[in-house]
């Protein structure tokens, strides 16, 4: 039984539990009450603020505890652009952003920035972005699904130098340190270092005009309404403070068992992609995509032989559309596993998914395997028909009848699927064959690959 | 040492401290995802939605779990309003709403309903108060300053009749019951039960128009964004039902508890207003005002005395306004305090409340009692100057200085005190004398009475 999708949310650490506990008895009252309960919850609650905002590299004053970190990048995007809405309504963001980012900045005039191959973005990209009317822009620390690490102070420094905030969003960095560089900004998830789910922190620097939204709320600085989770505050910012304590050590530890699997991976199992940076990324996290997979039956087999990971692959129940963070990055969605290490995890875990992994694919394969293209010849190019077929079948027909034209020759794959879109271009990088590009057709799109060896 | 402000938050139960340690192992997990973690974490999920659901009176696709009740209120009372947004943009709300309904109506257009003496509404006044774009009514089921249980299945008939939902905040009454009525939205907080901080109820029933406003997210039915709080939902669910088994036995013996604070404080402490509905009222909270007494200076007496109360007085440091509920009802604001008992409060903790309470008021209105009126004879008339002191002294200058007028001669007290524009004529109300009006004064507001007895 291992757990590796730590990404999505990390147990419970054992600091946060013993707090959790301990303020349980003592945290229930209303820190704004003047009788004793309510002065001893806001001994915590200060206690709290102090450790999280020493953490994260501000003033106390300067952070709010929010109920989720998708609440605090709600929040924060909202205030933010209303403090700022002299200047405009405009804002950046980066094509990887976490969707809680990405649905906020739909609500306004939004420029999202590209990335390249291994999902970083660069301070030129934003500079290019920033207009007049830019009120804020938004970068997060790492991504989620690949790992990457972003280079926030370059971003930060560019942003300041145009008067624009920049808001980071921390959630799968602030575990691992504070976030470098000058930003004005700042979101992070508890549940995502081990600290109780229910716990969002927004950081917001003094001098950066912010005006909170939504209906009046005398708690937390007006920014964050409702009543106080106390117990669960308290266990976020202990067990911050103790995942930081072990971090130095368990970044070098992770990091290598990260490494291999980066490294085996394409060794073991054919037709492999592992996307990412491979040096500027998180700690525990690895993410591969395997052509002619269906992420989901993947997930499904490797979850029979005791391994929780996820997939940003467009062939999984909780989506229907690829990962934009995949899309964004040009690389091959289908048949993709991230793995996120907890802090803990074992070498033998490790080991024993690189064993069973390779049998688990050729599983996975030999499963789709089956559907027989109705090709049909036509002088130097190729019909596949695979309307009606979902990701990965339209890759798997293409593979399977390239070789029957000549070099020179085109295939015609006709699709209604999405992530055909993404996923035969991503085929074509990996095989070196032409991708010429996609043409309308009736009930969908043809793609179209000319063979070049 | 007794807690006697359970509601402002209810000390933890019994039942949703085990349910939250157990779950704390069990509901980490992400539960939209498909790993055995995920699969875990959903089912504790649908279950506690399924008993919170029972309890509420509403089906589980109902019902969702909100950050807080706070964030219930705004959630419901905006997507409530969005879905009907071509009806119109006006609401109605009681008067004595808690504040997280009346800062969310501020946004809108609104119309705020009247209340008895006792604080309760008619449905007489709802339908009063219904215009052709009125697209929502609220209002609470019991009311969180005084206790008084409104008449809400009379008012969502006179609702549905008009064809306009109406949202009830449960927050005080759910764990007596459900709430009675074909009511449309109804919203609660777990932690004013017994349950654990850190989680609301919004319930919608089928057919209500309901449009979820802020940036989207596929948790929750899209209506409570962020990583659901599963530790402290599945507490919340179990410690509901918990309160409910225990509630109708319960509910008698507070009933008793109350009865007895409302008998004898009006004979233990003289010039006391007990306010409230004496019948239609929540087992557990009595509240009550005495004149010439600080609502602060008192809560610190009775802290120092090993009672925790509350008060809606202008005299607190949390609030410089008088409560909007005792202004609304017209009865006395200074030296409010609120008792509401928590299940298990015994009668003992009563009675040596009810021992201290009257040497309390005393040793507060001993130290208010120095001041001097600067009162000048005019005729018929005393002016007292009370320009730039806070309340309750006012009102302990007006009574000092009442006698040195003859019967229908006036006094006219001088206050810049916005508290005492309620005082004055509840003062007048309790001692039988006439409540002349109010007129502009320089650098404030001169208050006439004129003495009648």
């Amino acid at each position: 039984m291992s757990y590796f999708d730590a990404a999505s949310s990390a147990p419970l650490h054992p600091v946060a539990r013993q707090a959790l506990l301990a303020s349980l008895d003592e945290g229930w009252a209303d820190p704004s009450r003047l009788y004793r309960e309510g002065r001893r919850a806001r001994l915590l609650l200060d206690a709290a603020r102090e450790a999280a905002a020493e953490a994260v590299g501000c003033r106390p004053d300067e952070l709010t505890f929010t109920s989720s970190g998708t609440r605090a990048v709600h929040s924060g995007i909202a205030g933010a652009l209303a403090g700022r809405r002299r200047i405009g309504r405009h804002l950046i963001v980066s094509a990887v952003e976490h969707s809680s980012v990405l649905h906020s900045a739909e609500l306004f005039e939004v420029t999202e920035v590209p990335v390249s191959r291994t999902g970083a973005v660069s301070a030129q990209s934003y500079v290019d972005a920033l207009r007049p009317d830019t009120a804020l822009a938004c970068l997060q620390s790492a991504n989620h699904e690949v790992g990457t690490v972003q280079p926030v102070a370059e971003v930060a420094a560019v942003c300041r130098q145009a008067g624009v905030p920049l808001l980071v969003d921390a959630a799968q960095s602030l575990g691992w340190g504070p976030v470098e560089g000058e930003w004005s900004l700042l979101t992070a998830s508890a549940h995502k270092w081990g600290g109780p789910s229910g716990v969002g922190l927004l950081a917001v620097k003094k001098g950066v005009r912010f005006s909170p939204q939504g209906p009046a709320d005398e708690r937390e600085s007006g920014r964050a309404p409702g009543f106080e989770n106390l117990p669960a505050i308290v266990a976020a910012a202990a067990s911050l403070r103790a995942v930081r304590a072990e971090a130095a050590q368990e970044a070098v530890r992770l990091r290598e068992l990260t490494a291999r699997i980066r490294a085996r991976v394409p060794r073991l199992v054919p037709d492999v992609d592992v996307v990412g940076d491979p040096e500027k990324r998180l700690p525990g996290i690895v993410t591969f995509s395997c052509l002619y997979v269906d992420g989901e039956t993947l997930l499904h087999e490797l979850d029979r032989e005791g391994f929780s990971v996820s997939s940003g692959s467009s062939c999984t129940s909780s989506t229907l559309t690829p990962s934009h963070v995949l899309k964004a990055m040009g690389v091959l969605s289908e048949g993709n596993v991230r793995v996120s290490l907890p802090p803990g995890a074992t070498s033998e875990e490790v080991e024993r998914f690189l064993e069973v992994l390779p049998g688990a694919v050729a599983a996975v394969r030999e499963k789709l395997g089956a559907p027989t293209p109705s090709a049909v010849v036509r002088e130097d190019s190729l019909v596949v028909d695979a309307l009606g077929k979902r990701c990965p079948i339209p890759v798997i027909e293409l593979a399977k009848v390239i070789g029957d034209v000549p070099v020179g020759g085109t295939v015609r794959v006709l699709s209604d699927d999405e992530a055909a879109r993404l996923d035969i271009p991503a085929w074509c990088e990996m095989r070196e064959q032409e991708y010429a590009g996609e043409e309308p057709a009736e009930n969908g799109t043809a793609y179209v690959i000319r063979r070049i060896r």
